[in-house]
Formats: C-alpha cells, structure tokens, sequence
C-alpha cells in the first residue's frame, strides 16, 4: 500500500490530497501528530536518491499570502478576536523569519484599534462577509489602502458606501480577485486582446465547489469531513459562512466566476453590467449531508435546520454592449471542482472542464482549426498565449496560494501602491460584483424577477479605459 | 493523399463527412457526378479484401425516417409545394422497394386534399416551423394521428389551439423529439429511475450547432458551404427557417436540449414548467459570414439584412417541483456540435460534451467512486445502464437516422397507434415545449422580465403518471 506523509494543517497539502484519486488507496500519516522516525527517512532517501530532495525549498511559502516573503512589505499587526487563526499566522510570520505581528484581539471591534496606527499603509480585509465593508469603511476613513477579499454584498446600500468612502477619502481599494490571475484565465485574456476569439458575445463562469465539509465539520482545527457542526460549534469558515446559506437563497459567491469575464468584457471600462435575472434550484445538499454523515443523522440538532440557499443558483447576465453572461453557484452538492468558464466569441470558443491546468478545457478556433468542428485540447494554445506575467513571474508564483494566483493578486495590490498607480480591480469593480448578490436574492424572491444592476461609476465607465494585465509588470 | 468517394446527397455520407476532422487532408470524389470505374473498384476490392466488403447492406435505410423499411407502415401519401423534396422522397421509397406515394404538391393548400383521403391513418408533420399547428389542427380535425416535428411554436395561442384541438377530436398528437431516444439520454434516464443520481436537482441542455451553413447557402441542391442566399434563393431549410432569425429574437428551437431533461423530472406528470427568463446576446455570427464568404462580402444584398436573434439566447426555467432548469440556442456562431446536457442530483452528476458518443461525457457519483472528486469518462456508465430500448432495438437502430434516434421516435409512434396505448411525449408536452420559444421572445423584449409557462393540462399534470420508456417495448 502507497504511503502519504502530510501535515494536516498545511493548506498545499490539503490541495495535493484533494487532486490524489482514489485517495483511499493510499495510507495517510500525519507527521505532526506522529512524526517521521529516523528509520522512515533513511527508507525516504533511498527512494528519492538524496535527503536534500525530500524537502520542499517552497514550503513555507503559503500564509498570510506571502507576505513574510516580500522584502518591501511588513506585517505590523493582525486584528481578528479568533486566537487560533492569530496563532497560525504568527507561525507563518514566524517560519519566513519575521517578527511577530502585533496583535488586536479583542472581540470584533478591535480592528478600530489597529487602524489608528500611523505605521501602516494598507490592510488586506479577509474576515467574515459581513464585516468586509464596515472595515473597509473604517480603514479608508483612517487612510489605510484597502485590498478587500472576495464575497458578495450584503446589500446594495454597502456597494454603495464602499464607493462613497474611497471617492469621499480619495484612498483606492483593490477587488482581490485571484482567480482573475489564473494562468488559463490570463492566457485566454491574452487571446481575446489579440483578437483571436474574434468579438466576444458570451461569457460563464461560476463557483462549482463542493464547500460541504467546508461548511460542516467537527469544529476541531482542520477538522474537515468529520462532523456536521457549524456555528459556534464549527471550524473556520463554518463558524459564520454557513449561516448565509440558512438565511439567503442566492448567488452568494458571485466574482470568482464573474471577475475573469469581466475583465475580458471591459466592464465598468467602456461596458457594464445592466440586469440580472436569477434562479434557484432547491436545497437538498447540506441536509442530506447532514442526515448521512455518521456524526449526524436525523436526531442531530442541525438536522433539523432548515437551509434557503438552493443548491444551484444561475443568473443571467446582460450587459450595456450586448453580450451575456451566466453565472452559477454550485457549492452544496457533491461535484469535481470546477469554475466552469466559457468565453465565447465569432472566431474562437473555450470551455473550462478542470480546476485550471493547462490542458483541462477545450477550445475552438475555426480559421485556425481547418473548420473541422472538433474540440482541441486547451494546453498548446494556452502555452502559446501564456501571459506575460505568467512568463515573468511564474516561477515565482508557482508555490504561492491557489496554484499561483494569490502571488499576482497580492503583487499587484503592492506595486500599485509603492508606483502610484490605480488598481487593476477597483472600487468599482468590488460594488459591481458585489451588488450580483443582494439582487440575486431579489430576484429569487420575485420568482426569477429581472433587476437593474446600479451603475457604480455614475456614468464614468463610458470614458474609463481597460488597465488590467497590459503588461508584464503586475 | 487518401481519398473519399461519397454522394452528395446522402445524409449518412454528410454526417461522416462531419466527423472526419481535417477533411481538407482528404481528396473528395462525388461518384453521381464523377462515377466510380471498373478500374478503381478492382483497386477498393485489393484493399477491402471482397467485393461484398465495399458495399454497406445498411445504404437506403434512411429517409423518410426508415419508413419504407417498416412492414407495418405504408406511405400513401406525400404532401409538399417543393417537387425536388418530393423526387428525394420518392426516391427514397423506390429505393426501398415500395411503390410511389401519392403527390399533393400543388401549392401550400394542397396538403388539405391528402387529408380527405380515407386511406390514412396517421401523418408525419415535418413542415416549416410556421406549418406545423395549422396542419396539425387540420389533420386533426380530419380523425388522423399525428406525429409533429419538433420546432418552437409560433405563439402560446396555436400552443393550446393544437391541446383544444386534440382534446376536442379525441386524436392524440405526439411530440417527435429524438433526443429523447438517443443512447446516452435514455441510459442517464435510466440511472436517473434507478436512483444513481439521488433527487435531480438541476438540468441543463440546449441546441448548441453551427447551422450557418444550412441558413445560408447557395440556393442550389446540397450547396452548403457554397453561398450566403436564404429565402427564394435559398436551399431546404435556408428557404424558410433563416427568416425566422430576421424577425424573432427568441429560444427558437428548444425541444432538443428541453425534452430529455423535462422526461428526467416528469413535466406534465407530478411536475411542470411554471416560469422562464431568457436573455440574447448580440447577433454578429451570420452577418459576418456573409460578409467573410467568398460569395458575400459587403455588396452581397444580404450584407444589409438585419438578424434579429442573438448568436447565444439562454433560458432559466423554474419547475413546479423546485428544479432548475438551463437551456442554450446558440446556433449561428462557430463551434462544435453539442447539446450541452448536465443532469445534476443529489447523487450523480452528468456532464455532455460531444455529440452522443458513449464516451463523450463525464459523470460523477461519489458514493461509487470513492469521493474521489474526480470526473470519470461516462462510456462504462452508459454501457453498463443502457436502456432495454437500445438493448433489444440498438442493431436495428443503429443505421436510422440521427445516430439511430429517429428509429426510435418513430417506432414509438407506430406501436403507439397499433397497441391503442398513450403517446409518451404527447400534445401536453408538444404544447409546453413549444410555448418557451414565444415565451422567450416575449421576456428578451421586455429586457429579460419573467414569464410565466401555462399549464396546457389545466391541472392534469398533478394526476399523470410517467409513462415514458419504461419497457423494452417501445
């Protein structure tokens, strides 16, 4: 039997577990819980041909983002009331030989305190959704940058205020929309802008991920697959992320699946987003995850809860240019990975099947495919086409969160700041694709009701220009 | 340099033409035109080994949709204005050794005479789109079955002139979708009842097929690729069905990817369509052919025409039972051939890619595959649940057309009418399938606003029972 050592806590080693198939084959040993012997590692070596080889010189590279790595960045201070995630990102600093972080701790309104130090310039929000926008608010007023993570919207009054306070202080906000970054997704960005898929009249993209585990687990640390808690009972993003899907029925992941398109459609740069119209399917995943698992079953507490968000959730996009976008939301059933991208123009086509590898889509170009009607793999055109950033900086990038796109993301939050120059993903792009989610929810509720998407730059995409990704820089 | 002999006008020549990528590899010979000699038939039997090798025992079994193969069915009569669509017809039954229809071709009209003939029992609608109510109705009206062809209806009002009618004479009317026979669909629907796939939740499907160069062509027999004329210059379908896309901007052909996935959840029996909301993107792809074309360019006359429907139109539907589903038009762009299926439940997870092929999908089921979070090639799957239908029909089957799908749908239809049993895809289904291609216009001109779907069985739906392909027998 195959043997797997791995430390349960290490985010690349959960990402190389989950690409095994047939994991079951394999035995797993967790070497902080029982460490390699002096013997194993002999055996280790006489497999790999050197000890040397058997140790990553990119381990430690993960959390938080890099940014230990970076040598025109400190981390002066960390605000989050959880000890435990304060815990494991000291140790991160700790491992890339920083100093520790300051630390504002104390419950949920202590980030106030961090933002009234004068030697910080910029903060990454990466808390729970609700709080994206009062930090961000709060952190403009105090003049810090903002790189804001992912989710959607509240609400449209918090779109709203979030572009009010970086016009109002005049401090710029970064979308830290990774995926945005990725190498397939900046390749195929690549071949738009030369032309090749002729004009582009369809995007899709969604969030296909089976977040079960993610949003029910036994509340221990990494404590995934072995429990059907959530809340105060659960692990990380079980603690409040699950809640959403008890209390709204939307696109509640919308910009990993919109974010990519919309940069190839220009939007908020010459194009918009205009209305949206969504469905729901409904709930059944979490439930049942919930009524089978053998920690849980019908007499369990949370079997009784009953959940809103359906379990796939579409919405149809139009834009002010005329071209449709789709967007779907898939995170509670069981399913391979997948963001499920489609750019489709008059001269080319191309279909996301993987999780971003290379050679997991497809693609179409007739003028250059002798009109045969048949799919080609994505890889040779996607080497082809690969990005500048990609060649510059993907050896660099290629130990760093999320298969790389974390590095770009972070790196152009940085060498925006440190040249002066606007972000790639801006205010506007955080509201436009945050807002996809409250009105979701509003179209569901109306039975599929289409509604107007607000135009947060007040009329100022029709003269904005297109500055994402143009150059190898960042 | 490898050589193809092939007849222009067989059907099954054209779909392995379509197959064969990198034709231009190929050097095609027409051997109507330019018949085959003596001296390259003693060349062919070399490499083929026989004589009796060279020739398929399987030519001459296909249109119209094998009916001259059948003992049961005799074609009486043949009603069409177009004399060169009757002459391919009849060739067709001298080919098969039956002896010539009766012709009612004067005219559009004439179609009224046939049905006063006492001789008949049924008939096959396979008109334009804008035909197929009015001559349904009317053969109703004259006490004869009707098989109709699919398409999208005109408007709701013929949706439920066609249900009245049926209702008011007592004659049944079934829906003459294919897709709903082909081999990979039937199998899913039987894992579907088998319970692989737990509660279907969600279903996706669609017309996904570049039929630029059937809409537009060069007037003369077979002349695709060869031109950009539709209408009067037209040729087959380029002489009505182009026109459509002038003046309707809509879901214009949605039984095909609609059919199987409503069959799956039971529409019309325990379950029914209760809304919609469709968007269209830009219509750029048969403009632009006509200008690229060899014979278009910008002073072709049809460089000036105006195409109403966008190149991609989609479709959410809401059910009754709380599903979802998605449907695709996209029908005047560039791409390879696919319906685009997914079937998603609780359990399973299907996913189309090709044209129908076995192993032209992927599936997942965690359950059976070890949570491996990873797509499997669906070939073993399907063959392992092929349904009784392809089992005990499939040899049969396997010559008719449209990969052996019409065999089925017609069969269907003559076991149907000899056994006095209920169609399966009858005139409530026909009705509802056809009402989303009105429903579509209507939403996309009021900026995607919601539609609601009327219930043709006027509450029945909640008493039907499925009776779709449930036996081996038809």
């Amino acid at each position: 039997m195959f043997k797997i050592y791995h430390l349960a806590n290490c985010t690349t080693c959960q990402r190389i577990l989950k690409e095994i198939p047939n994991l079951k084959k394999f035995t797993l040993r967790e070497i902080k819980s029982e460490p390699i012997t002096a013997k194993e590692l002999d055996a280790m070596k006489k497999l790999a041909g050197s000890y040397e080889a058997l140790f990553s010189r990119r381990s430690m590279k993960y959390r938080p983002m890099g940014l230990h790595e970076r040598t025109d960045v400190e981390v002066i201070a960390l605000a989050d009331p959880d000890a435990a995630m304060i815990a494991r990102s000291q140790k991160t600093l700790a491992n890339g030989g920083r100093k520790p972080a300051v630390v504002y701790g104390n419950g949920n309104e202590d980030y106030k305190n961090l933002l009234k130090r004068d030697d910080i310039d910029a903060v990454f929000i990466c808390t729970p959704w609700e709080w994206h926008v009062p930090q961000g608010v709060a952190a403009l007023e105090a003049g810090k940058f903002v790189g804001m993570e992912v989710c959607g919207g509240m609400n449209i009054q918090e779109c709203w205020d979030i572009v009010h306070a970086s016009e109002r202080t005049g401090i710029p906000v970064m979308a830290l929309e990774n995926v945005c970054y990725r190498r397939d997704v900046l390749a195929v960005l690549n071949m738009v802008r030369q032309g090749l898929f002729g004009e582009v009249v369809h995007g899709q993209g969604g969030y296909l991920h089976d977040l079960r585990q993610v949003m029910l687990n036994s509340g221990k640390e990494d404590g995934y697959g072995d429990g059907v808690e959530f809340g105060p009972k659960g692990w990380s993003e079980a603690k409040w992320r699950t809640q959403h899907y008890v209390d709204r029925n939307g696109e509640l992941y919308p910009t990993h699946g919109l974010g990519p398109v919309a940069v190839m459609m220009d939007i908020n740069r010459g194009n918009r987003l205009t209305r949206l119209s969504s469905v729901a399917s409904n709930a059944r995943g979490l439930h049942k995850y919930i009524m089978e698992h053998p920690k849980g079953g019908p007499d369990h507490p949370n079997a009784k809860v009953q959940f809103k968000c359906g379990d796939i959730v579409n919405t149809q996009i139009q834009t002010a240019n005329g071209q449709t976008i789709l967007l779907t939301h898939d995170t509670t059933l069981q399913r391979p990975y997948n963001l499920g991208f489609r750019v489709q123009g008059t001269e080319g086509l191309w279909q996301d099947t993987g999780w971003g590898d290379l050679d997991q889509g497809m693609v179409y170009f007739e003028k250059q495919m002798d009109h045969s009607d048949r799919w080609d793999n994505s890889k040779s055109w996607m080497e082809q086409h690969d990005h500048p950033l990609w060649k510059r900086y993907g050896t660099m990038a290629s130990g760093a969160g999320h298969g790389g796109m974390d590095y770009f993301v972070d790196h152009a939050f940085f060498e925006c700041i440190k040249r002066d120059q606007p972000f790639p993903l801006d205010v506007y792009d955080l509201a436009t694709w945050y807002a996809i989610t409250p009105l979701s929810e509003k179209s569901i509720a109306e039975g599929g009701q289409v509604q107007d998407i607000p135009d947060f730059t007040a009329g100022k995409w029709q003269q904005r220009k297109p500055v994402f990704g143009f150059t190898d820089e960042y």
